[in-house]
């Protein structure tokens, strides 16, 4: 199943995608009204919801909906850094030590964004794509292994993990560049993994105005899904609607030589097989103000000499 | 005021200390039961507030009573590595670069713990305390400069931003070693800021067992909190109830000669003053499973040396 959030008279409405149109979540378990009560619903609720579609007729057309983000306000944004084979090669390339472990990393949750929705620049002057494999948490995870890993899946989504390499790099931590407002589309829905099969096994391309950028397949991450799982569940609890993406393949504009960032009027197209496809338009800048940022402050109250 | 939540007959409640006992918000103004609309409320209810409490009545005591954590989910839940100069230094001495910017690093919402609740080390074998000034931000903050940046506090807490080093050090973006359960301890209430004054002139301490091994002031910070909030809000929108801390001074156990990491058994009290101090007991750890993570995985998948 396609499970979707969208607009209906203002009011942000749950449903599943049927043929060309959408049924109502409110015309199948009427008791889900937000996506993460459905998250945390466990596979007996999608059994029930798949039942109930298999006779329901679509009341709104897909094509012309606004389409929201199908979970808005997760506990948990997190993505994993370098974790296409590839795609760790041009990190090291511009300076990036290969990691030890896992490279998780947070974006703010108020930047989800709509599979549709335009990308502020804001202050940053290194625009950037990533086309990424993300997965939405059902049951919650809590030292899980990689064989269970799997059923703590709720369904699995496309995300541009939008970022500002500039603020991205002013910390090795990377969360604040990671994190401006409409850096988080996410969508166009959520696939159950019933449709998904092996997630391990699905092709991924990013365009830039039609230009293909980055063009790789799942089966290059270095840690699987069910690896990322165990990893971050012997830290803390993964709890339903949170959302995990996993990773970037080669093919970052920042990456490129020369450096080729996004500019207003950029149209950022990404799709993955099985899935489906978000895109979103650069817009100008809506930043207000450009504070002028002390560079060397740290390093000038040091007593020590920088190492 | 002393903004505080607390658990009464098994339901978490919010109030106000007044003397040695604590005002219900439920006999002050109730139309507040979640202390995030309060701070999304802005000075106005809090001056209301504080007109109620001149004539109200506490009727319960303080001592005995169960603090739970004054925001339990915030939004954001964010703290400022290396801002204290004598820590950087300790920084600098275990091989952290001198950061260029502010350093800023998530911890998991869900770690967010109460002021006496007791730390569970999990798998990690490197458990450390950091005691901090954190601040609640009451209006929503977003282009603010530093001079505008008082108007945005809601109010200032005590926090132990307890952290798994090795785990911390398994990534540069240090989120996962922060983020572990019961890591996030706060209180032991909100302090408003007309008791504060300067935020910048407050004694902090961090005691082991009754041993002093952290004792600054605020004022040894690198960037302030009107630079920290200027910073943040240049890049997303900070919101009410969102938490941020401000960083810690010298004196953590990891960076002892020899390192002196917590154990089972062991009392952890983080005081600031003006605001009051937060206590927290190190159990034996609940981990279910230690998995056997790989260390050099991604070294060896990478086609190119390590650099």
């Amino acid at each position: 199943m396609k499970l979707l959030r969208f607009e209906a008279d203002g009011q942000p409405v749950i449903g599943v995608v049927s043929g060309d149109g959408i049924v109502r979540m409110a015309d199948l378990l009427p008791e889900f009204v937000e996506m993460r009560q459905l998250a945390a619903a466990g596979p007996e609720a999608l059994a029930r919801l798949a039942d109930k579609l298999a006779t329901a007729q679509p009341t709104v057309a897909l094509e012309g909906v606004k389409l929201l983000a199908p979970i808005e306000r997760p506990g948990h944004f997190m993505a994993l850094g370098m974790n296409y084979k590839k795609h760790a090669e041009e990190g090291v390339r511009l300076g990036v030590m290969p990691p030890r472990f896992q490279v998780w990393f947070n974006k703010a949750t108020n930047c989800v964004s709509p599979p549709h929705a335009d990308i502020d620049p804001g202050v940053t002057k290194q625009l950037d794509y990533e086309v990424e494999l993300g997965f939405v948490i059902g049951k919650a995870a809590r030292y899980v292994s990689p064989e269970e890993a799997p059923g703590h899946i709720f369904g699995y989504f496309v995300a541009n993990d939008v970022s500002a390499r500039d603020w991205q790099l002013h910390a090795n931590t990377w969360t604040i560049g990671k994190s401006f407002e409409t850096f988080g589309p996410i969508g166009p829905w959520i696939v159950t993994p019933d449709e998904i099969g092996d997630p391990h096994k699905l092709e991924l391309r990013c365009y830039v105005n039609g230009e293909l950028r980055q063009k790789s397949n799942t089966s290059d991450m270095i840690y699987s899904i069910w690896e990322q799982i165990e990893y971050l569940s012997t830290a803390f609890e993964l709890e339903p609607g949170d959302l995990y993406l996993t990773g970037t393949p080669e093919g970052v504009g920042h990456a490129m030589i020369p450096q080729m960032h996004l500019k207003p009027g950029d149209v950022v197209r990404c799709e993955i097989e099985n899935i489906g496809a978000i895109e979103n338009q650069v817009i100008e800048s809506r930043a207000k103000r450009f504070p002028d940022l002390e560079e060397s402050r740290i390093q000038k109250l040091l007593s020590s000499e920088p190492v």
